[in-house]
């Protein structure tokens, strides 16, 4: 059923849900008529359940029939941390890791990176990010769009994951768990979070940083992952670990 | 350390490796000295260490070292069946099963397949489509280039996938079990296939064939995955559940 989001230019107010801005023109494009099925989601995991009422160049309004939470929303709440990738991958991580169920997916710069943003390029691929990122979450059904972020540096991605039930960093030599063992001596999982390194992997002394900051150092087995792979995978096993897949 | 395999058009013999052929150029982007480590792998999950002993402008020797067999091949055979994608997503869904660790990747057309091949272009994209398979194979460490094929038909991936331990047919309605009870009520896993659909999913009459085959019709959670990275999550969860990531 075609999904919008209220942060998308639509809303909902009184039983009535207005699709509009953006939305519109993608209701065009769905070729929506009277009558027809629609959800829109308040991107907290609510969904208006909604029948198309009248439709307009600028605008689609419909019926509210039901609201109700949204299925797809996993019972663990990952936070992605990657560093920042060059081209087109951290496009990709963002996609695809909303599709596996991420709430948040954010990227920083690390001691090997070697893709730099300033201020001004930051903020338009931030925004063209969070585009994907809706766009991910209609696709695949999601109730909330992942938000998507760029952080300070690698501290701040130990801060934030070492706030969460399950600190995942996952590193490729050394001596580790593995993100098996990770998973099942973690008990109750509600939140978790997901480190993966850029293109040319951490550095020893950041993956003791970790280790000192009581996040879990731990391996994806005896392959190495593209960086943008690494996230999908571990995402993937978490979220069938966690009876989310 | 930088890896060759004997399909690349090198050979091992009487101790020696010879890299050789399109590996030369490689060898020569990577800048390799006497007495620098290199892995010669036999496809067949053994790799040759080796030391280089001389350089040449289209040949590299090296002596071998070492002969072991390669860590990072899985205990589980996966099969990956794909319904054959439009565009580029073929492509990605041999780089990325094969970081996973597939060991055969195969598409097929089937009722909804948009795209359609006939055989030029199907021997065209084969060749290409195993390079990349080649490829992913050096970069992240495998013994094995997975197989890539097209098969005639979903009849062929049904047999193909009946004759594993863990036939599993993911499809996104109606009754089903869970991946997750799919493969904890399997037993020993040897071999396993992965069947996922094409942009348009598969028929209910696709699916019923699939339970009459004896496959496990199984669902990957609330979520709509895009048919390029349900095989790529599947597979994730897979090796995570046979302790392989």
């Amino acid at each position: 059923m075609p999904r919008f989001f209220i942060s998308g230019g639509s809303s909902v107010a009184g039983g009535v849900a207005f699709i509009a801005g953006e939305d519109a023109a993608h209701a065009r494009v769905l070729r929506l008529h009277i009558g027809d099925r629609v959800i829109v989601c308040d991107g907290n995991g609510q969904d208006h359940h909604c029948s198309v009422t009248r439709i307009s160049p600028d605008m689609v309004e419909a019926e509210v029939l039901e609201t109700r939470s949204c299925p797809a929303e996993p019972s663990v709440r990952v936070t992605v941390m990657a560093g920042l990738p060059k081209g087109d991958k951290a496009e990709y991580i963002i996609q695809k890791c909303t599709e596996c169920g991420a709430s948040e997916i954010l990227f920083f710069p690390s001691h090997r990176c070697v893709m730099k943003l300033d201020r001004g390029a930051g903020e338009k691929k931030l925004s063209r990010w969070q585009r994907i990122a809706e766009e991910a979450a209609k696709q695949s059904g999601r109730g909330v769009i992942p938000r998507v972020g760029l952080l300070g540096g690698l501290d701040e991605a130990f801060n934030t994951a070492a706030a969460t039930d399950l600190p995942l960093f996952l590193y490729e030599t050394g001596e580790r768990e593995t993100l098996k063992e990770a998973v099942e001596s973690a008990g109750a999982i509600r939140t978790a979070a997901i480190i993966t390194g850029p293109e040319g992997g951490f550095e020893g002394f950041e993956a003791e940083l970790a280790a000192m900051m009581k996040l879990r150092v731990c391996s994806m087995g005896p392959r190495i992952f593209r960086c943008e792979t690494a996230p999908v995978a571990a995402l993937s096993a978490l979220m069938y670990a966690t009876d989310n897949l």
